[in-house]
């Protein structure tokens, strides 16, 4: 199975309304609820691609339920959360109807306790030896020390599992130094951990302090991968119109699947964009509209060449 | 006891973010949860000043679950709620740390159905005979009969118990004709029903169309009360500054513990109107500033008459 890793995982609601104005009260004509935290997006996308997954992290109060009374409905998907004695966070993104904008409210999620942090890292242990991959994924919730994915990266590296890195700031910082396989950085993140705004330069910097592969997601201009194998950069045909929510997390999930089916490169990436526009195009992250998929599957452009031998 | 109806009741949460802008990010630094819709900030108040008070209406799912969690910790509420398939609705107060204005956001709440709807008429027949007063509060979720308020008003009144009803549109001016004990409207609600914005035509004019007593709140220039007994205005002493939110709950609160305890209507109106103001004052609905209220009192001025005998 491949297993991803959500510490901040996330009730996640998305609300209608005809135009968000503040210090009005609005009337939300539609709800809707769903699983969410990057890793568990990236486990959604896993799943709907035919690959068994397990999510883990931390999972607390009514929330929480929610959550994983969801969760237990997705085929493929297995749910090996800690509980935790706070509640899960919401996130809430208000939809404006006119405008088809979006603005976003996100919890800062539940106070992690030293012996929850414990648990959650037999958990890993235990889940790690039955991984073909693991993914890494997003933020850190209060009381998880900013050195957590540098140690989860290393007990995968230990264990011989292929992890990939996919957060951001200092967490991001210290993860790479643990030398990760693999790190799916955006622009921002990207300029963050390495000073440099050139994506090129950046993403070579990367490598430097770590990380053996780098693919950075470069928005409606694709994915830029710098790896031991090669470099190529992979192009969609046509920005895309929709909701780029969940569109690096289908990337991630992507690449990751990828991985463990021994894909070569450019096959990867062109499913890793492939998957990310088709999520600009579905209503909600970690879905993705399958028929724009495989219709892009041909469509996509990869440039770029293997390193010398 | 006193019962307290919320047919749409609420999980209600309040967001601090540091400034609302529309279509951005907004990292939530501050959650708080709590039982919400009006009847049941009514019985908070109510249990507050004493009075032991029953709570019913709908709840469901997990939204329903947390809300009657935390309504069954409330010393001197009894949760006679009735459970139903969908989810209690949750409202969103986001609280702007620079300006201290707050945004609203509201769910629809559950879709009632048939057999449900009947199980509450049930429920409130059980709980009528032991009711010394009755308060009928809110809008109504999708499902519910637009005539259910004067259906509950007749019943009332045909077990002999006072009955208040405070809520607007069309549930209000059908609930009006069942002949009420007491409406308490704003001004917004009387005009609606009335068609005049003047509040003494309109108090009047909400009498005639069947409401016993007329309790219209002013906002920040207190109480107007048209009554069998005789006509008052109760004006607080200042305006308060802080989050008028629940402030009509309070009123409400006032004026039933005062028709239960028989005080004549000048100390009912400064009740009222105490509590009303030290609700601004404090952080959430259905909650008051205990020495506001206690120091507002004696500095409340009430103006008017008896009727001629």
């Amino acid at each position: 199975m491949i297993l991803t890793v959500t510490l901040n995982t996330a009730l996640d609601l998305t609300y209608r309304v005809r135009s968000l104005r503040p210090h009005a009260s609005h009337r939300v004509s539609e709800v809707v609820e769903r699983p969410g935290g990057k890793g568990v997006n990236v486990a959604r996308v896993l799943a709907a691609l035919g690959h068994e997954t397990t999510v883990t992290g931390f999972a607390g109060g009514a929330t929480g339920r929610a959550m994983r009374d969801q969760l237990g409905d997705t085929p493929g998907l297995t749910d090996a959360l800690v509980p935790v004695a706070g509640a899960t966070r919401r996130t809430i993104a208000v939809v404006d109807e006119l405008s088809g904008d979006t603005t976003q409210l996100n919890e800062p999620g539940p106070q992690i306790e030293p012996t929850e942090w414990g648990a959650f890292l037999d958990r890993y242990d235990e889940l790690l030896p039955s991984a073909s991959a693991v993914a890494l994924c997003g933020s850190l919730p209060p009381g998880v020390p900013v050195g957590a994915y540098a140690n989860l990266v290393r007990a995968a590296r230990a264990a011989g599992v292929p992890v990939l890195l996919d957060t951001s700031g200092e967490p991001l910082r210290r993860g790479v130094a643990a030398r990760p396989d693999l790190i799916k950085p955006n622009a921002d993140e990207l300029a963050e951990l390495t000073g440099s705004h050139e994506p090129l330069r950046a993403t070579q910097d990367a490598r430097r302090r770590g990380a053996h592969a780098v693919v950075a997601s470069l928005g409606a201009e694709g994915l830029l991968a710098v790896t031991p194998e090669g470099s190529w950069r992979a192009t969609p045909p046509a920005r895309m119109r929709g909701n780029p929510t969940g569109a690096g997390d289908s990337a991630v999930a992507g690449l990751l699947s990828g991985l463990v089916e021994k894909l070569p490169w450019p096959d990867r990436l062109t499913r890793a964009v492939a998957l990310s526009a088709a999520t600009v195009r579905a209503p909600a992250a970690g879905e993705f509209d399958p028929r724009t998929f495989e219709e892009l599957l041909g469509r996509i452009s990869v440039t770029g060449k293997p390193s010398a031998a």
